[in-house]
């Protein structure tokens, strides 16, 4: 009997794209991930397509643009019928696991319109983002809207952390030397530990989980999407990753004067914003990114046992392996913090993939320039089960062909992104409405056009300034090349799928039986009727 | 106690704009639908969101343009969770019942996914395109895809006439003077009667219904949506209506031989479409049109009996009226049959609103040069109803404010259609994909736009060329013309509302309250997190 395949799926979040050794990081050394690249390909210009958790995931999880899924916004609902991947892969009878985090809030609203039981086994995959759950970890915030009895906090209890919100108070906390305990969401503590062993941190906890889980499962195909907080801020690391690094290895700042000084209004907005500003003082991207780069260590060593375990349980030759992020983390580059717009240490992501099967062996350890979008990882994975995801609804590519060295010669030539900042303070001061507060990028081999709503366009050369820091947006001299890159964008808006009902197969058979089944346009009498039904072969030839 | 507010929805199937007297058709008189011109307003440029039946329909019990509620063609299914008509006008405290059309296919897939029983209260809804039934006709084809059994037949099938299908051998079928029966979906036998007397025919069928409707409402408001299947072909009359006009009644044919000349390819495909070629010779319009004339007379007289009985209930002081189309008919005209493309015989509809309220007084009788969309209707009967459509979701905008003379400052500079061709031989025969297979119409105070995926754009100067017979999408002269009209189409579709399981208000009110929620972005320290607390009033102020 042939092993069942299985697909891991393993997300970081806020994980830039070039905080890994594969990747080029010239400090950071991350050789479990560095294992993907060695045997599996390493794509160099993933986009996701929205930077930031909720919407990007969405895309990720249905395979669809922002534009038709319409959760725009961190936890807005995902709206009742947008299928995801867990409905696709079970349909083609693979289970489908969460371990850790989605950023999905469930559409309960529609769910009370449509009489659904978010307890029943239908509603109950519809709150979870139709996965099955070994478990979920959305993270916390300190004080904040997600529920504190979550199973790591259960955990932290279990084991004799005190008080309600122990996630909190001790894993993302940190101690000063006069004994007072801070909070880790203070970016000014980002060098001390966290107050918990790092056998307790959440990245230890969600590798244990997902062992469990692979050990949980039998001998079906399945998928578990392994889904990490980290390097997520609160930029806080348990000993010994907290100051595993220091100012030394700090790759240097991507800034300059000219940027500080453009009065681009919406970028101006976005330099303005405090997660922006913390950046900016001599000392404190030398405080943050050390524990950054820590986390990301963590989790690499994390990943080396989870890979140690599949290796001890021989299913690496089973075993489709997918690391990404779901958006990464600006870092003081570009003056700005957190991520939210569209550079490439945002916008842009790891992704590597490590196909096991034996027509992957020919590029094992290539990379691929190709443009590719985390939509395109559902298809891949339905393909890679013996499906295929439906293209009158799923809006990204398989990438399996690339993978297998089987170009398409109709390879996408652009890749979008869209962020929705209704949220932002910059909808507020720019006195924006809501369905005017929304910037779109758009991308090819060599430009990358942000469309800002009311605002003028941005737009760089990604060829003469890899680094993004010359905006050509105003310049005379590149309106045929803006044209284009609107055009592109145009034609994409125009193309969404939302015929969701219908594939296009099924909706061909039903428009090429439309006489069969009786619906006469336009006949004058019967001898033309009679002739056409003959034409078709419905009737016998006339004597 | 005041009165219950009502709403009588009447649409008419395939009924041309300018076949009414009231919109300057000059011989046939349609005095009771005039009523309404009289006594409300009457809208000159009233568009709908695709020139075919279902799609159309789906825009407007959704209030959404095709590219958001993605029922594209005839037949394709309503995506389950699209909010229809009904399921906002219950909301706030109005019955919503349907006598007659929809063309609304369910998503019995949708229901078996959510696990809905189509049987059950909430799936009979979704089955009825949110509409509580009274009487659902929805027109059938001779051998075809409509259930014989609908309340139509069965009423015949009462009343005598015999075979398993009355509806389509005697309602839809004539009988010439050799005795032989024909089906009058054949063009040819236009000049013909129907084989039934005129009370038992559809229309005369539709409007007892609806008049047993009115009387089987107790004193809570309703939306009534009367909803005729003619004048849709077949052209066939009940008698006395078939030969009620003749040639000298006919409006002369609008073409040219430049248009007959134009090799747009894909005008050149509906040039070649049998429905089209169906109106070339001499004596065949002269046979069709009159037959097609004769179904309005008769639909005229009909509403009268409506009117008339509105006004001995004494409801003509709390019932809004309205009385619109889906689409209209080419008839031969731009020698094209059928609708399905965007000139203003096919795209453009009646549209009579008569507002009992006071607030209306001082308009009645006038006429609205505004650009209107049929996706107008559900905000209009929301907001007479006394609610408000929710704008993330709803695309279309109240009327009453024009009704009512409190025009808004920011009224719509353009409409808009779509139209999906996949299910149309031009699709095979152009060779163009299922995703390419659209068409797109905007149209402002002067110019009609039209973007055929592909192919060069059609442009119309409405201005200088109200029959809309010279197409300059060619012309050099007017790219900068075409260029306005794209970029309108472009802000358009990036527009679109697909965050439909959030209001504006409820995500700004969630934006706004991030740290009082516990979501801490950026803050470097205690003091700095102080600070802004106390700046939102959650602290007091620093002594």
């Amino acid at each position: 009997m042939a092993k069942a395949k299985n697909i891991l799926f393993v997300m970081a979040d806020q994980l830039r794209w070039d905080y890994l050794s594969c990747n080029g990081h010239p400090h950071l050394k991350t050789p479990n991930i560095d294992w993907l690249a060695q045997n599996g390909m390493r794509f160099n210009r993933c986009y996701v397509q929205s930077p930031i958790c909720g919407p990007g995931r969405m895309s990720t999880y249905t395979g669809r643009y922002l534009l038709s899924h319409g959760a725009t916004s961190n936890d807005t609902p995902l709206r009742i019928g947008e299928r995801t991947l867990g409905e696709y892969l079970r349909e083609i009878g693979m289970k489908t696991i969460l371990v850790g985090k989605t950023h999905m809030a469930a559409d309960l609203e529609g769910m009370r319109r449509l009489g659904i039981d978010p307890n029943g086994p239908i509603g109950r995959r519809i709150m979870q983002c139709g996965f099955d759950i070994f478990e979920r970890e959305e993270g916390i915030h300190p004080d904040g809207p997600r529920n504190p009895g979550v199973s790591y906090n259960k955990y932290l209890a279990a084991k004799g952390y005190d008080g309600t919100n122990p996630w909190h108070t001790w894993a993302n906390s940190v101690q000063t030397d006069d004994g007072t305990v801070h909070s880790g969401w203070l970016m000014g503590y980002g060098g001390l530990p966290a107050r918990i062993p790092e056998e307790d941190s959440e990245t230890a906890f969600l590798t244990r989980r997902g062992i469990e889980c692979i050990e949980a499962m039998g001998n079906e195909p399945w998928c578990i999407h392994l889904s990490y907080i980290k390097p997520h801020w609160p930029y806080i690391a348990p000993a010994p990753y907290h100051n595993m690094y220091g100012v030394d290895d700090l790759v240097p700042v991507v800034r300059s004067e000219a940027e500080k000084a453009d009065d681009h209004p919406y970028y101006v907005e976005l330099k303005k914003r405090r997660i922006s500003q913390s950046f900016w003082p001599d000392g404190h991207r030398e405080l943050v990114i050390p524990a950054y780069m820590g986390l990301i260590k963590q989790l690499d060593d994390h990943f080396g046992r989870i890979l140690a375990h599949l290796r001890e349980r021989e299913l690496l030759d089973s075993t489709m392996i997918v690391f990404t992020a779901d958006h990464g983390d600006y870092l003081g580059d570009h003056w700005l913090g957190e991520k939210d717009f569209f550079h490439d240490p945002s916008v842009k992501v790891p992704l590597l993939i490590y196909d096991p099967s034996s027509e992957a062996d020919a590029l094992r350890g290539k990379s691929c320039d190709h443009l590719v979008e985390s939509i395109d990882l559902l298809p891949t994975f339905v393909d890679f089960a013996g499906g295929c995801a439906p293209s009158n609804i799923v809006e990204g590519r398989s990438l399996l062909p690339l993978v297998r060295g089987r170009m398409p010669a109709d390879w996408r030539e652009f890749a979008f992104s869209e962020f929705d900042y209704t949220w932002m303070e910059a909808q507020e001061n720019l006195d924006v409405p809501t369905e005017d507060a929304r910037v779109f990028m758009i991308t090819d081999d060599r430009w990358k056009y942000i469309l800002v709503e009311r605002f003028p366009p941005i737009l760089f050369d990604l060829k003469n300034d890899p680094d993004e820091l010359v905006d050509l947006g105003r310049d005379p001299a590149y309106e045929a090349v803006r044209r284009r890159m609107r055009e592109g964008l145009f034609c994409w808006a125009r193309r969404l799928r939302q015929r969701v009902t219908e594939t296009n197969e099924q909706l061909l058979a039903r428009a090429r039986s439309q006489v069969q089944r009786g619906v006469y346009v336009g006949f004058w009498n019967e001898r033309e009727l009679e002739t056409e039904k003959r034409r078709l072969g419905g009737l016998a030839p006339e004597k």
